[in-house]
Order: structure tokens, then sequence, then C-alpha cells
């Protein structure tokens, strides 16, 4: 989620240190908190229900839980060499020191971005993680149309939620923000190092007026682990499912939003504002406008707005 | 050093994660940190740089290095139970949840708090700490003038600082605040259990104007773990120094800046301003003024300031 400046919000630092003290042990008591963190126990009370609101944790009996399907540290997706750091800077930043096949996931980026360099807010209880990958060329060409397919699929199938993509990176659910992904790469010779990085509203509080999250929208909390095992999965087999491009397009089409709508593209040299025709095999949207017909790149597009 | 609203600096939060990790191993390349901060490699050099300023760092060979004497999560203190938590909220409250004779050195907290629940700033580089100790009742009342004493003492034979007391809880280099501490107690039967917590000024930059500190004084660095050993060791000794009162309180008188010299002294019931004339056996402090004599206990001063 774009946003200028970054800010700590006062009390994070403290709610990462506890999610660190949950996440390496089956359960804690409020005094194993307090006297790991230096706060009282009244305060230890407070933050765990300022928690609750974004993470599955239950206190029973004076022993605080953190749901196994809600916490990434009790994953390990299978051929991935898997990073779960609560805090981090940015996880496409960390992913370019490790070797492809690694799955950088954090709960909060001080730095993440997403498109051209913008701040994006990750706040807790959201999915925020960055993928590097090793695959064919030809894969990445479908990557751009990959990625939000499964991601929505996966959210249709098991939450029967009607999301759908705005073009170029955006996952939407009644035109509000559910999730975004940024793709960079570099050529090696005949195989592609891609870097994907993911985020995904769970149950984080959505961040900006324009974004919605799955709890939100659910009116409760989901583990996201699934989420994470789903996308994980999903990636070790690209190559796979590049084989049929037609195929991946189609279901692209389908689940594309934009097409048809009114937009306002703002692009690096200007603003068009037309009626979206189409979409290239290459991924290109086609607008048509009272002077003419464009063809937009997603690179040099900074921002799109669905007018209608 | 007392400040009134809580503020965690830019970058903090990266520069506690990053003495994390050099804590943990011998040395760490710029792409072991890069890797597991998520920030690019110009960034881990800035922030290298930037602690550099408060922290016995050395770069080598592509090698960080954190000097041992230094790092306090190289040395185990002997007959303590020793925990050093680089990020805490307060070394005093942690130290409730754990045992007597147990130390709680930290580099950073976010709620420190001095006396009169003033908030302590524990900037980077500092010794920020709480030793909770069994001691026999009558140790107690010495503490106050040994916790002092053997801070001044060590400084003074170690570095040749000419430092002193300014009563009740300040150690002094010319008239600026060098370190302060803090006691807390209660009685158990034939036991006393006392919380001492101590704040030196050594290789952070002093948090405000009328404060000071080692590595301003000396225009270097200094090795932290000696002062902490000294420390430790000593505080183990408390039940056998206060076998000896008189000793104790004549070492008090010598280093204490405060006799003879004119102060104002903030009370819970009004200021007081007058000659400071001695101190009796209790710690209690005599203060002469036009209209007559008061004995001010530690406990009632919010603030002392030497005038002259």
């Amino acid at each position: 989620m774009a946003q200028n400046s970054l800010i700590m919000e006062p009390g994070l630092v403290l709610k990462l240190e506890f999610l660190k003290i949950l996440s390496g042990r089956e359960n804690a008591t409020i005094r194993d908190v307090a006297s790991e963190l230096g706060i009282d126990e009244f305060t230890v009370l407070n933050i765990l229900e300022d928690l609750k609101k974004n993470y599955m944790l239950t206190y029973e009996k004076d022993k605080i839980s953190w749901f196994h399907g809600d916490n990434p540290s009790k994953i390990k997706p299978w051929g991935w060499n898997y990073i779960y750091r609560p805090f981090i800077g940015s996880t496409m930043v960390s992913a370019r020191y490790h070797s492809p096949w690694s799955l950088i996931v954090s709960e909060y980026q001080a730095s993440g971005y997403g498109r051209h360099g913008k701040h994006w807010i990750s706040n807790l209880g959201g999915l925020w993680m960055t993928a590097k990958i090793e695959v064919e060329p030809r894969t990445t060409q479908l990557l751009s149309m990959m990625i939000p397919i499964f991601i929505c699929r996966f959210l249709r199938e098991k939450f029967r939620l009607n999301i759908g993509i705005k073009w170029p990176n955006d996952i939407i659910y009644r035109e509000k923000k559910l999730a975004g992904f940024l793709i960079e790469g570099e050529l090696l010779g005949n195989r592609a190092l891609v870097y994907i990085g993911i985020g995904i509203n769970v149950n984080n509080d959505p961040p900006l007026e324009t974004a919605t999250g799955i709890k939100q929208i659910l009116g409760k909390m989901i583990p996201r682990n699934s989420l994470l095992g789903y996308i994980a999965g999903y990636l070790t087999r690209v190559d796979d499912y590049s084989r049929d491009p037609g195929r991946v397009q189609a279901e692209y089409i389908d689940l594309l939003e934009t097409i048809g709508r009114r937009v306002k593209a703002v692009t690096l040299s200007g603003e068009i504002i037309g009626i979206a025709r189409s979409i290239t095999e290459s991924g290109e949207l086609i607008v048509e406008t009272t002077t003419g017909t464009y063809k937009l790149r997603s690179g040099e597009v900074l921002e799109l707005r669905h007018l209608d």
C-alpha cells in the first residue's frame, strides 16, 4: 500500500518481540512475556488484546498460544529455502542475497516497496513475502498473469470471494485492493532468475481507504499458512503451467475486471483516459481513447483507475 | 536521563537487529547482514558507520566484528543469572520476574525509568542494567552510598576520571551527569530483595545538555564489559562491605560533591534553597536555609541542583 513516509507505530517493536516469543514455543504465560519483554503484566495483557485483532491467538488458563495454522514459523514449505523473519527491511532486498528457491516471509517490512519503488505498508497480520525462483525464460512472460490467477483462484475456491484482477498488479474485491504483487528479474543464459513479491491483506487492518482485507470481508480471521503453503506449492510448478499459455491467458482475462471499463492511466509520459478494450498476449493493455488507441505496458503505468 | 515522551529513532530497530546478528557470531560480512536484515549493502554500510560511533566494531576484509570486551553477549558474570536482551521495555520491570541474583542488561530500553518514574533515555552504546539481589536488611540502608562509591571508584582508578557524587542519585563529572542509579526493594522476613538499576553513559552520546559520557570525556570508547564485570562482582559482596558502615560513609562523603555547596532542592512539598551541610548516617541531606535547617530524604527530593 503506497505511503510516502516511514513512521514506526509506537509499541510495534514490543508487538514484534511478543510474536517472536510466541513463535518459538507451544505457549507462554503472561509472566513469561512480562519477564522477557521487561514490561508489566497489565501491559502484556493490553498488547495481547491488540495483537488478537490481527493474529489467531488464544489466552486460556494463563497460557497464550498462537494457532499453528497462522504462525509462519510452524511451517516449512517443501522444496524451499524458507526464511521467516518477523521484522525485516524488505523481503525483496533480502531475497537478492539468497539462492533461487528461497521464500522470505515477514510480519513487518520497515522499507517494503511496491511497483515504481513506492513504499508498501506491511502492517501486522498480513502476508508479506518474496519468492526467488529460477524458471525457463518463456515462463517469465506469463508470470504477471499466473501470479494473480492463483491468488484469485485460492481465495475464490476456499472462501467463495468474488475477487478479480485490476490491471496490472492488483487483486481487488469490490474495487478495493486486497493484494498486490511485484515481479523483478534477470536473465542468466537460458534461465531466468525471478523475484516475486506478494502482499496480501489477510488479517491485518487494511492500511488505506482504498484497500480491503480478508478479515474485513469475511468478518473473521483466516489461518495464513494455508495461503502461504498454496502459493509456495503453486510457484514450484510455474514452468509446467506456462506450457499452455492460451489457457493462462484465458483464465487471466476471465478474472480481469479492467476490460470494458472506462479507465484513467497515469503513465510516465502523461495521463490517458479511455475504454480498456483487451489485453495482448504479452500482457499489455489496449486502451481506446477519443484520440486513438494506446498499448500500455505494465512498467510504464504508475497508476490505473477504474472510472466506472 | 529524564524525558517525557517516547519517540523511536528511525532506524533504531535496524540497528538493534544488526547488533543481534553481530552478537551471535564471531564476524559477519556485509552480505550476511544485508541478507538477514533485508536491506541493501549500501544501507548496511551506512548503518555500520553509524553504529561505529557507539560500539567497538571493526570492519576489515569484508568482516564486521564486535570487540568481545564491548559485546555484553560474550560474558557470563560468575554467580549471576545473566540475561542480555538488546531490546527491552525496562530492565527494572523484567527483573521483577526473575529470581534473586539475576542481572539484566540491555542496549535499549523502550520504557526505562528513573527516580519518581521519570523516563530514562537509554540510547545505544550505554550500559543499562538492573541487578536483583537478596541481601541482609541492614545492607539496604547502605546501598544508596555503596552503589555510587563503587562506580566512582572503578572509573577513578581505571580512567583517572575526577568524578563525584551529586546527592542523591547522580554520578557527575564537572557538574554533568555521567551515571545514575535507582534502588527499589522489599523486605522478606529477615532478607531484603533489592532491585538496583544502574545507567552509565559509556559510549552512547549523552542524551541531554546536562549529561556527559565516558566516550565524550576520554575522547575514545571503552569496552563496557570490564565495567559490567566489575559491577557484577562488587554487587555479590555488598553484605560484606556493609559490615563497616563507618568506612562506607566516610568514602561516600569523600566523593560527595554536594556538601558545602549552595543547593536548590525541589521536593514534593516545595522548593528549598540553602547550603548543604552534611549527610546523616542513613543518607539524609542536611540543608541550612535562612529560615531553618532541613533534613531531606532522597525519596522526597524530585530534583537537586548545585547552584555554585
